[in-house]
């Protein structure tokens, strides 16, 4: 059931993460300026939190109205309330 | 000036993020569990998080210091307060 | 619609966190430590969180199965979208 | 050593967030929809942070910078990430 036809947009996402966290490596390697890395992480981690709000969005619209069509809505809410308390941290 | 001795245990936490990035994108090509997937998605912030803190402490320790004993402790505060408020989001 | 019979609980958790700012604007007069009153900052924003995420379980429990229900998903669902991104921050 | 002299623009905020506070108590008594709390819970959320972020500030440039000076980087710096993990959560 899982994230649908934003496949592909989700796996560019997390591509173009996986090559900021390389990026972050190589600043650390080069001793570049401590808060110009940490711009980098911060920027690293906001494109995370849109791969996690794109996937949130993808499980909305598939296994959450699915399960809501058909009378499950108590154990998806709980799922999702679970997912939801520890994205938001 | 930058990260310190602490900058083997940085690049460590850094690959791992690296491997979490990769893993999520081989979840999502399966067609795993959304909400499998985000709580990796999760999880990969939060190391994030701790390797921008790392920094952070690196940044405290090394140039924050220094330039407070250099009496440029205004430019430094303004700075530090300045990511701070990029990374408190 | 709006938050049903957990509205007592929420309510009460609110008068917590009033409590909570109260006592902070104390701590400031009386000039206690910052990290003190920080710590106290902390708090009351994790308190804070708890609401939200109340609130959101009531919304998802109330109107969002019966938006579901009633074929209004899509706009349901994007609304719920709209309001997790400003809550993820 | 506490807040200085933003204490006056602390207390202001802090008055604004408890009337925030307050007005969300109103919107779930009236039953008010509960997007519209969300928006309103997630407003005195980034008020509160912003709090936090003055009284880090007032922080830094009080008690830290002191601390630095008498030679108690280590302490003071190790306090500053002890609150600054909770802080970023």
């Amino acid at each position: 059931m899982a994230v649908d036809g934003d496949k592909k947009k989700l796996l560019q996402r997390l591509k173009r993460v996986e090559g900021q966290i390389r990026g972050i490596q190589r600043m650390i390697e080069e001793d570049q300026y401590c808060v110009d890395i940490l711009i980098q992480v911060t920027a690293a981690r906001a494109a995370l939190d849109k791969v996690g709000l794109g996937l949130l969005e993808g499980h909305a619209r598939g296994c959450l109205v699915q399960a809501i069509h058909e009378e499950h809505s108590d154990d998806a809410i709980a799922e999702l309330m679970n997912i939801l308390t520890r994205f938001v941290k």
